[in-house]
């Protein structure tokens, strides 16, 4: 079986054509790429989670909008901004909650905006290229960093839980959550033990999480959502691990729906919970929890289960947010790649040079 | 669509010959009912969750031991106590967890025990059979009066939150924690909304509760077990009905897995959580919860969803345990058919007359 690390969940082609994304919906029973170069196909696998994660979202929008401009063939700038700035506001239609996707998307943005005035459309071209390049690349470095801090933060023989897929999969590489088991494996542990929720409806957790520490070679353990609780009170936990798509100025932060309720489990029995966040995913925009807009997708993910028969019956009413918000009181700490931030967290924020 | 109310979990066949049996593996699919008189198959029956629900299995376990009984032709009633206790065993070891199996089995062999030095074999016979229907009628009064106690607690309008399937279904009638919904749809309110734990892995919340509830025509709502935090934080949940399995002396007490992490979310968030308890589930001869058995099942239950692909890896490790405990300082109050015991649950329930 492939090692997950080995895998490139999204990345350009060689010939700077088509996004190549691997196919998260079919995993872990198929390794399949996709090759995509029409605005409808990318916007699809990032709606419909083909890619998904939200750091490698913001690589395949990056990716997506150079890609999709590229093939503008004119020569007029005034126009080529104009096609570009059509192609970003539908690729940031493709999802409401991550906030990499509009990050990533403002980046390129703003690079075309700076520099408009001294490039030839086909000089831009090769600019928005390698700016797209440049925010896979920092991306490796951020999980490593943040792998680099949690890793610290471990003691061997450690039971880890985490929640939905914020792994190698997630990101361009190592992932956030997972990152310190992956720098664990480098420095020679092989005593961890993650026990990974399945994470319904989509069972990312099931399905990737436990898919990449298996083929890493780690302990890995599955367990259903509402399994946390007992392996927490017979003491298999020491330490949780989350991602997370957008984080307020106070410390809340939103990320796969069922984290706050993680989160308020390990505070009850005492267990260190910490977030994985890499410092874009941090939007001090946003004073509270309560006003990040949380997706709600369609009830068929909750009341058909893939390849089967009904598992509710027709017509049930359907409560099917995507993600939740926790509470910053319920948080330990926030391991960015700049730092760990602890409670008060608009202070520690501000330490680390967050804005 | 049949109403789940005039749907029979478990009766006897008009001719005494048969143990009835709606498939609740089927729902909410197909409305089929088995009809069995083997050893083997009442078992299987029993094991794989075709009848379930503490209360129905106690009833099921009842006809079972009769009916096993009822065939055999010897008339020497020393030979027929061996047949029965050797009946009563095989049917004892299908569900490690639920008190009633074994309950309802003890109380069978107290009557042959009591009367077989005054009876033949054919009136022990008779004797048996009237005495499971006893434990039937018995059931659904229990469950009555659990329903009143519980519908007092209400409000119109009221959100109820319920985890697995502790309804009509899991019992004789009425069912334990949905009983209090019967009464108040008896009473004419037709404002109640409940929301329903879809209950991973078997999802008797979404193919039990919700069917039950949706037929019974309430304004029925399913959520994924780990989306319930989100619901409370947005004041959905007015208050929590849950079933169990057994209760302990002190008031901790095992129900299906997920129940203590419903039960901790539900005093995270200030919201009354009852635990609905006919006192056959009331073992006071065990201390502590810690010493109930929890049962571990395979755990192709979590990675293979039915009539589906594989959901996880091949060979990946999973913790699949049926039920939790819910420590007794998460519970409101324990609704038994005789009050409401509240804490210190061990000075209550001698009050209500638990010994």
């Amino acid at each position: 079986m492939a090692n997950a690390l080995s895998l490139d969940s999204v990345v350009l082609s060689q010939d700077a054509k088509e996004l190549v994304i691997l196919d998260q919906t079919l995993l872990p029973n198929e390794v399949k790429f996709l090759r995509l170069s029409k605005a409808e196909d990318i916007w699809e696998a990032i709606y419909s989670l083909r890619v998904r994660g939200a750091p490698a979202i913001g690589v395949a929008a990056a990716y997506g909008v150079y890609l999709l401009s590229a093939q503008e063939d004119t020569g007029d700038m005034e126009q080529f901004c104009e096609r570009f700035k059509a192609h970003k506001s539908y690729l940031d239609t493709a999802r409401p909650t991550a906030v990499n996707l509009s990050w990533a998307l403002n980046r390129m943005e703003k690079v075309l905006e700076a520099e408009k005035g001294s490039l030839s459309v086909p000089q831009m071209k090769q600019r928005l290229l390698s700016e797209a390049h440049a925010i896979r690349e920092e991306d490796i470095a951020i999980s490593r960093s943040i792998g680099r801090l949690g890793f610290e933060l471990l003691k061997p023989g450690d039971g880890i839980l985490t929640h939905c897929n914020a792994g190698s999969l997630a990101t361009a590489k190592y992932g956030t959550a997972l990152a310190p088991v992956y720098i664990a494996l480098e420095e020679g542990w092989n005593d961890l033990r993650v026990y990974c929720d399945e994470t319904r409806p989509l069972l990312q957790g099931a399905r990737l999480s436990a898919f990449e520490m298996q083929t890493a070679g780690v302990d890995t353990t599955l367990l259903c959502d509402n399994m946390a609780s007992l392996a927490m009170r017979r003491g298999k936990i020491d330490i949780i691990f989350v991602g997370c798509d957008r984080v307020a100025a106070n410390g809340d932060f939103a990320n796969k729906i069922g984290t706050s309720g993680v989160a308020i489990l390990a505070k009850h029995y005492g267990i260190p919970f910490y977030v994985c966040a890499p410092t874009s995913t941090i939007d001090m925009s946003i004073p509270h929890g309560d006003d990040i807009v949380i997706e709600e997708r369609k009830p068929e993910e909750v009341t058909e289960m893939w390849y089967a028969k009904r598992m509710a019956p027709e017509g049930v009413k359907v409560f099917n947010p995507a993600f939740d918000v926790t509470d910053h009181d319920l948080v330990t700490g926030i391991i960015t790649e700049k730092g760990i931030a602890y409670p008060p967290f608009d202070v520690s924020f501000k330490k680390l040079g967050i804005q």
